[in-house]
């Protein structure tokens, strides 16, 4: 197991103690994933590493996943106990985690599995992970920083490709389908989604690409991403199939200025809520309070979507090395909707895009 | 939304009465595809569905995929409460839950929602859904078996394809894409997994395929499935590179008498424990009993791994309609695995095996 990783175990079990919580739980998943390069799919049989202060982290498998565990980065250096199938993979959690105290999980962790480990210390409050790991992985390193940054540009040059290609006449599906090509191409290992959302559909946010055909005069609500190495991109770009409808250009321009301004707002220190308001202000300003119907942002690293959460209810302040989506956008039911979203990274100074794609208005044919 | 999900949500809610649970809360996963051919992926947003015994279903989405609910077939007939971005879900969901009583939650909901409902109803006693949904999604219908049934003989397919390929000088990892392939041309839309464990790797029944060029005299173990209409295939099938080493094709005829053995067993009524003894009955009668190390087999269907669990800890009763995996194996480290592994259904009088491909050794190139 490389250094990196005992070192963030070796930090994680400080947090734990820091938080005043008696043993972290996490089970397959990016957790898992970052602490310790291991990553089996999540299933009903129960597979989790304890990380407790104070004692050595051990790792509890199926017995049949115990050669594939040793196999693994893990195997030299964790601890690894098992269940075998038929017996109560609880049962043998029980010895390893405290009687009572606090008790943190993977927040993906699956509800079968919680019912499971609070059957076995009902004396335990069971509180969500991201309380503690959140504030490891949400600083990111050089080494992760370069990897989004490279999913970034990956991300950006399908846009560009894309852009280059003529949209009219095309399903939304098949413009999905041709971004999913673009981004491996742009040297992405896998695609996590991609949205197109053409003329009213760009109104629904999380529009599933279907068979309306796209016109001209339609905007275009593109937003895409996969993997480089394990972090993920995510980038949004609003485009017009040739001129624009009425009344777009307005409001793509505030949602433009909302972008920007949420961008320029950050800087170490401040609220993550402060930069949600700082966009919301502009999109209110402009009469278009209540059609912006989502936060600004979240974070990105392992996960598409995860803390730091730029929203209103969100007290936490930025710092260095944090990334994270800055994502306004104005929804109008039955007509168009715009979107511009970059991924951006806390410097020690301020913010930093790490998509390099044009903001200005493209106009696709 | 179809009559016949409409149905299910109809039985859902009658299970749920007969169970003795008060409510019934699905998330994203195979359970919501199920009762309502709602399919967003598993998010921190929370999505949920909740069925209650003499109340309208509904359905509680964030605002900014209210547009994509109402879209979507759920749209036409379940009332949609939403939450936005900012507020508390769970603070939306409470109204929506009885005030005490028991609340069943799908398997894989995750963590952080269940820990958020239990504070909004902290009088309920929380349990698996899967108590209540597979007394029906275990029971397939004729079009369920008919997908399985294609997705079985797609997996055939490509076995069949596998074995005219020459798999000495390959590594294993090129395999799984080589069977990747092989899957989707057999009609298969999406690619779950592909297990390649050569020599001494096919000791470890989940292995990782890695770099290990696959040498003449190895057994491999092949254990792959994907998706055909939503539902699942899975077959495994143990193969020789020319000759086998020595000792292997006792052990592979062990555990082809213990698959047909447990798949002769199969009726209406046998407890699925007792399908898992006579498997076991077989492997162990041979010496190799410590070497079975894990259960028989698992059901099939939306999900590749769900009830009913064919495992000595289980003493349901096996209903007809039901679908499930028979795959016993031995593991000797350091040297070979062998599994076999077939889909099968219980019918009226018996069981009928959904794959067709040889259990007969196949020696390979």
């Amino acid at each position: 197991m490389s250094e990196r990783h005992l070192d963030r175990i070796r930090r994680a079990a400080k947090q734990v103690e820091a938080d005043e919580v008696d043993a972290l739980l996490v089970t397959p998943s990016a957790d898992l994933l970052y602490l310790a390069a291991y990553d089996p799919p999540p299933l009903e049989r129960l597979t989790c590493l304890v990380v407790r202060p104070g004692a050595d982290p051990i790792m509890l498998v199926p017995e049949l996943e115990r050669p594939r565990a040793l196999a693994s980065p893990i195997g030299e250096t964790i601890d690894i106990a098992t269940w075998r199938d038929g017996e109560d993979p609880y049962a043998a959690l029980t010895p390893l985690l405290p009687e009572a105290g606090r008790i943190a999980v993977t927040d993906s962790m699956w509800a079968v599995h919680l019912l499971g480990a609070r059957r076995a210390r009902a004396d335990a409050e069971f509180v969500p992970g991201s309380n503690v790991l959140a504030k490891l992985r949400s600083i990111k390193d050089a080494d992760e920083l370069e990897l989004l940054s490279r999913a970034a540009r990956g991300a950006d040059e399908a846009f560009r490709q894309l852009t280059d290609s003529r949209l009219e006449g095309l399903r939304e599906e098949e413009v999905a389908l041709l971004l999913g090509s673009l981004l491996t191409e742009a040297g992405h290992e896998s695609v996590s989604f991609t949205i197109v959302g053409s003329g009213p559909n760009g109104a629904s946010p999380h529009h599933e690409p279907g068979g309306r055909t796209i016109r001209a005069g339609d905007p275009v609500v593109l937003d895409f991403g996969g993997r480089i190495g394990g972090y993920c991109s995510d980038l949004s770009r609003t485009v017009c199939v040739g001129d624009p409808p009425r009344g777009f250009q307005e409001v793509y321009e505030v949602v433009r200025e909302a972008q920007e301004a949420a961008f320029q707002a950050v800087q170490p220190g401040i609220a993550a809520r402060d930069v949600d308001e700082v966009a919301r202000a502009v999109i209110e300003g402009a009469g278009y309070g209540e059609r912006f119907i989502h936060r600004t942002g979240h974070g990105i690293g392992l996960e598409e979507h995860e803390p730091p959460w730029i929203a209103s209810d969100n007290d936490q302040s930025l710092e260095a090395g944090m990334t994270f989506s800055i994502e306004p956008g104005i929804y109008l039911d039955g007509r168009f909707g715009v979107r511009i979203e970059d991924i951006v990274s806390v410097t020690e100074t301020g913010a930093q895009r790490l998509n390099r794609a044009s903001r200005d208005l493209e106009t696709v044919a």
